[in-house]
């Protein structure tokens, strides 16, 4: 990134204690920009920097940095300007901010904010983490329907410094209660004398303040909206989701499930900042976990040592029909979880034809992969008995790999649970307990 | 979905061949809402349902259709009015549909559209897909530099209704080359009389027409873009990219990634609707590929044969080695994988300071797996001996599995492939035959 090539010439502006300078530089770039460069620095450095700016520019750029590294640079400034500073961030920004923050260092700074902003804090604060009012944001166009376009211009006028978007606005009525829709571009294009009312568009999409973070960017993704009005259980109109948030969460959400899909829990920040302690705790329940049907199948194996004992060349192909059961099992979880992922409103008999789907893909993949397991292992071990062994041990293997993987995370779903819980590592561990007791059955049948 | 409610309804109005109320409904619903319930009926049903549509509703809702559905769709339609259709849709939809339709069925309709919509149709085409120009569309605002607010905000009334988002406007010079850009709220709210030029951000950001799809999804999001202009290499603005796109893009690369992780090729559609045969193509190449590592580890098994012979043991805990191995270093690749993804400017310090932390997780964990494990295997077999050789084979195998799933995924992308070709299962495997010699040498070193 060519921010990057900056930061030298930053380094020497502080080194040189150049206040103009180094304001200079900040004005010049686009804040993303500027905080690119910033998260090299320490951050202490990070606010020198910033407390050469204005006090707007200071809280833009500031919004641009990883919230792990906000949260670092919070400690080292004092309450006076942190308070300004926050006093002057976007509302859903502030609030992600605050709510990772000691409360005893928010409860300092409350006090210093001006009222309004306070309450507006203690508000959205207030609502469950992952709902639509923890991420949304206060600043929106609202206008009253009572005056004519000319009038909601002037007022627009007013208000539009403190509005993030203002390319949609919202006409409420006495009780804040959401009416309708008016875009900025039908404002500018009618009549000015014309009333508001009349091109309001009453066929408003709105959430609830308490509906799910993704299911709000789901509704933003399916209607391509630039922005969804957030309600209360009242109807009142009390914030705004825009659609770079419907992407940070698109992204949150499909970085989870991959994730869980790897039996890893969900980090909150990103991996490359997220401290090796968090790390080991979201990694190693699972991984613990999943000794459990390790030793099952230590059980199993026992259960059929004097098979294994006659026929010594079934251990051979242990990892071959783990494999293939594991990994065909993976192939149809992943794509099962992702597709309900992505269709939320997935239909039962949706489900029913996915499942109908994994059936024949067993039966068919199955045999593909048996016929050439038949064959490599026939010249591998020159006897058409063990061969047929291990090809037929494949095709039931993988068959019941791929119904595993397409049933498991459909039966979570079920039961109300986050399908990507069935992680491919569990799928994969109780293919190789159940794939073990299929193997040497099939090897007593035809051999023994 | 409430939409699937109104299907019967639609059904009805259907049979009673009830023109007028089908438009009514149409008209009524959000074109998204209207699609959904679309989606449920046969191709002949939805065009006789969209042809009691206008023109321009007709291709709202036609757009919002799966692809696989359009396609369907259109070889019901007759010519006449299919051009028609094709030439109301937004460009970027109408360049995917026309892009996936056959060559022959596209040159028999484009004579019929006006010389316009022609060549803006041939020159989208002609773009790589999943490039910049593949994806923009070609309606967006766009004004001379030397003119004033108030004509400025006149030309506009005349190109609005065209143009998909006019929340920012395009300066351009005589050349069509990009000069700056202008917020339509600065345009609303600047002295009539001022000269645009005056109030043209000119440090603007734009993508180039053969920058690749995710490169444009990635600015998008780092600057909280509404929209992104288009420039080919003369700086010509030829398109923009909006909002919406950039989300579809996103769930498009995360798709690719969870998929590629699992060992599945990438799919055009949704898998709901993708046929069993495509599925099968894009599953059956990986799974007969990792049949070779499986292999692989029947050979070393065979080669450590004297040994599994005396120690009959051993075998019963292969399950364990493999999977702790194995798990532990899908975790590490699916971690950094996904960290590659979202983060595309990460660096070569951050690489190693990666690793490194990838290292100290390897001892970590692999010493927490080791002692549970040396533990109950210590209960299972009663032999101190035997829980010592599965414990430190343990420590080893999910060691040298951490280090293969976080060093193989970032070697890929320095050799300039897709990290994520370095699927799960393919860690998996190599994971197996590695962990399948150190086991075995472990034995040999502390019993044999």
């Amino acid at each position: 990134m060519y921010g990057r090539l900056l930061l030298p010439e930053l380094q020497v502006l502080l080194a040189e204690n150049d206040i103009a300078g180094v304001k200079e530089f900040c004005d010049a770039l686009y804040p993303a920009v500027t905080a690119e460069i910033l998260a090299e620095l320490e951050s202490q450095k990070v606010w020198r920097v910033l407390s050469c700016c204005e006090a707007q520019k200071q809280a833009e750029i500031f919004q641009f940095l990883p919230l792990p590294q906000q949260i670092e640079i919070v400690g080292v400034i004092e309450r006076g300007p942190l308070s300004k500073l926050i006093e002057e961030m976007a509302p859903d920004d502030r609030v992600d901010l605050l709510s990772r923050m000691d409360d005893e260092h928010v409860e300092e700074l409350l006090p210093l904010m001006a009222q309004a902003e306070r309450s507006d804090i203690r508000k959205l604060l207030s609502y469950p983490e992952d709902s639509a009012g923890a991420i949304m944001t206060t600043e929106y166009a609202s206008l009253p329907e009572n005056i004519t376009v000319a009038q909601a211009l002037e007022r627009l006028r007013q208000q539009a410094p403190d509005s993030e978007i203002i390319s949609y606005i919202y006409v409420v009525d006495e009780g804040r209660r959401l009416q309708g829709i008016v875009s900025l571009r039908e404002l500018i294009f009618t009549r000015p004398a014309r009333p508001l009312s009349e091109i309001t568009n009453r066929d408003v999409i709105s959430v609830r303040v308490d509906d799910d973070q993704e299911f709000v960017a789901q509704q933003m993704a399916r209607f391509d909206f630039i922005a969804i009005p957030v309600v209360d259980h009242q109807n009142q109109l009390v914030g705004i989701v825009t659609h770079d948030d419907a992407i940070d969460i698109m992204q949150e959400e499909a970085t989870e499930d991959t994730y869980r899909l790897a039996a890893v829990e969900p980090l909150e920040d990103s991996y490359l900042s997220t401290p090796l302690k968090t790390v080991i705790q979201k990694r190693v329940g699972w991984l613990i976990f999943l000794l459990v049907p390790s030793f099952l199948a230590a059980k199993v194996l026992e259960h059929f040592e004097g098979v294994s004992d006659r026929f010594e060349w079934l251990v051979l192909f242990i990892p071959l029909i783990l494999a293939s059961g594991g990994n065909a099992g993976s192939q149809s979880a992943t794509l099962i979880i992702r597709a309900m992922a992505l269709e939320s409103n997935i239909q039962r008999e949706e489900l029913r034809a996915l499942l109908h789907k994994e059936l024949q893909l067993g039966l068919l993949l199955g045999s593909m992969l048996s016929v050439i397991s038949f064959l490599v292992s026939w010249a591998f071990t020159s006897q058409l008995i063990q061969a047929s062994v291990v090809g037929l041990a494949v095709f039931l293997v993988v068959l019941m790999g791929i119904s595993a993987g397409g049933m498991l995370p459909m039966g979570f779903r079920k039961l109300g649970m986050d399908p990507a819980l069935m992680s491919n590592p569990f799928i994969t561990a109780l293919v190789d307990i159940l794939g073990l007791i299929i193997y040497f059955q099939v090897a007593l049948y035809l051999v023994g």
